[in-house]
């Protein structure tokens, strides 16, 4: 029997997978000329290196980094991550409900194959994180969207859904500066949606990675703070850097213990190096608080750049979201503009996007787009603009015969 | 409703799923006090620290170190892991044929997804790998377990096995120096094994994280050599060190594709400055070499040290397998003592093994023991074979009554 001349069977679960729109994009617009606001890439330079050394060089002094840790994570950095939660939910947070992760995405997929079974139901927004998305359609779940507005997700078609009978195992939601839409969940419907958890027995993943990137006013109270049944996950990877992968998982001691024993055999456990490195940055609160602040600053700053320049080049072709915070601006063209067809001019006029579409579950978004406003200094991103309006015109000239 | 009040409901897959015995038992083992045998922890000290530290501190002058990186891992690490590949197999390895992962733990527990379905066969080797053991229930295999012997598995009664009717969709084989046996699986046996893959259609996953590690003779060329069916897994925790979290798959390019687009759900990406770290040292040809001559030589001494005392110690109440390789040693007692029974006195009097049982399948080795002679230096292993003998003693004093 030749491997070649055989079909490859694959496990179901690879039957409706399909690759990150997003990853391939990347990989797409990988080439130096093209400026991408595709990607979700924290700021390069305001990633603190040199501090990072110095901390991997004192780590490195410490035998105990370069050894095999335990699986929920290198003690300190769980105390250091209790102490953060409590400060935000409001409550003592015990290390023992905390689970540090390869990446809150880890955190997210454990907590998937902990929870679901094929065929739950698991609500996600319309439009979604697509790194959520494609973990809960691995873990074949029937999906469930629920729309979002400026408000953040819709709670109160949560409870009409709920009261026609629909019983999820789980909802998700990006509670802070959602990806793609920028938005930040109200403080009422978070204590709404708490309240339709604690009455309907389902779980809410309240997926944190941005949080701490508010411009003028921090997000309100995480929805965690309303509710035992919520499990939140935040990370370093937008705040310190995405190479230290630096998750973690916060909530119900039983389901980290589960997320624990998952991890046991997903890989053993996470990298005593940069978990130590990670402690000593959290650790450092003044130099963190410092920090912070600067990337804050520069965030807002470029935002607005991204903003003034959206506005003043397309005017009322595009309207946009107000961003508070986080990375990312949802863009829609009024003018039906569909984004997925405009992205191959744009590539040749060396600007990229993502465009709605990536984002969907049961809507295709196709005149939307998500731009990434964190990567990129002012001034490239007002040339990126520049580049978007010209592919936009290129596009008009092509659909006016001559 | 309460939620204290609730039965957590987690999904199927974690019903059966047990916590390896040896991570809790490594908790257990925690106390400096105690000369623990039980874990799988390369000695401390053989970790080459200083070069970790130069090679992280010329990777953070690489801002792309920081960053999010490619799923399948950092393409100069792929393209080092490709060559050495190809020395191995005796084939020219295509980068693409490479998915770096987090510690061969993470390609393991990947392909487990990536292939098998609730109800598939599994071939594991009896005793097994823990690690592997886990990562199958979790998948919810059906695990067939094949015996050991001094030649690694036996392939003559898996053929019996495959003729009577069994298909297994994998076959998962440590080859060389086999945790817990010790044993290399012979090249007669691996063209055997190989063979059979061609013939009925199955995969092998050759899991390798000990190779490197021969005393007087490299290991015969892997069953990956004979065959397009085998799925290679090797890593860099055993030789450069744990904490880099640095493991690779090589094998079929569709199965490498499937296992980073599952990957990407997974944990996004692989830490791109552990990453930078492990291609700088496997790069550098002649540290390595020099290196692993220095890893080599000390766990040759070491599990010498450990065998003669042993033999002093136990004379014909234990039999071990001879060591030529790797990290662990397997005992048996010739007198029908107990592992499990044993090990609370054993830890009584501050020493630690696996008893046999953490790793079986059908079979419960209720006689038999792991202990690693990588962790300690000689004159250690020698007190801890010392203890051994007074828990035995004590042990035997209890069973006559006074």
């Amino acid at each position: 029997m030749s491997l070649d001349s055989t079909p490859l069977q694959l496990s179901a679960r690879m039957a409706d997978l399909r690759s990150s729109a997003i990853r391939d994009l990347l990989t797409l617009t990988a080439r130096p000329s093209v400026i991408s606001l595709a990607g979700g890439l924290p700021a390069t330079k305001l990633v603190p290196r040199e501090r990072i050394s110095q901390a991997a060089l004192r780590a490195l002094d410490d035998p105990r980094t370069v050894q095999y840790g335990e699986t929920s994570g290198w003690a300190p950095l769980r105390e250091t991550v209790a102490v953060r939660e409590s400060g935000k939910v409001g409550r003592v947070v015990d290390p023992a409900e905390v689970v540090v992760t390869h990446g809150s995405q880890q955190a997210l997929s454990l907590l998937a194959q902990v929870l679901i079974d094929p065929g739950d139901t698991v609500v996600v927004e319309e439009p979604g994180y697509t790194g959520a998305l494609q973990v809960f359609r691995t873990a074949q779940a029937a999906l469930a969207p629920v729309a979002l507005d400026e408000d953040g997700m819709d709670t109160a078609a949560l409870e009409h859904a709920l009261r026609e009978g629909l019983r999820p195992k789980v909802v998700h939601t990006v509670s802070n500066f959602h990806n793609p839409r920028g938005v930040v969940l109200s403080a009422r419907r978070r204590r709404h949606l708490a309240a339709l958890a604690d009455r309907y027995g389902f779980w809410v993943i309240e997926d944190d990675p941005y949080g701490e990137l508010w411009f003028d006013t921090p997000a309100p109270a995480p929805v965690a703070a309303h509710s035992d049944r919520v499990l939140r996950l935040s990370s370093g990877s937008k705040t310190l850097a995405p190479a230290l992968r630096i998750g973690w998982l916060h909530g119900d001691r039983r389901v980290c213990e589960a997320v624990e024993l998952l991890k046991q055999g997903a890989d053993l456990c996470g990298s005593s190096l940069t978990q130590q490195i990670a402690t000593e940055l959290l650790d450092d609160h003044e130099w963190l608080d410092e920090h912070l602040a600067t990337v804050r600053g520069s965030y807002a700053a470029r935002a607005g750049a991204l903003v003034r320049a959206l506005e003043s080049t397309f005017g009322p072709r595009i309207s946009h979201a107000t961003v508070h915070g986080g990375m990312f601006c949802w863009i829609e063209f009024a003018d039906g503009v569909d984004t997925t067809a405009l992205l191959d001019t744009a590539l040749a006029h060396d600007v990229a996007y993502v465009p709605g579409g990536a984002f969907g579950v049961a809507h295709a978004h196709p005149h939307a787009a998500r731009l990434c406003f964190a990567t990129y200094e002012e001034a490239v991103l007002v040339e990126g603009v520049a580049r978007l309006r010209s592919a936009y015109d290129a596009r008009a000239e092509k659909l006016i015969p001559r």
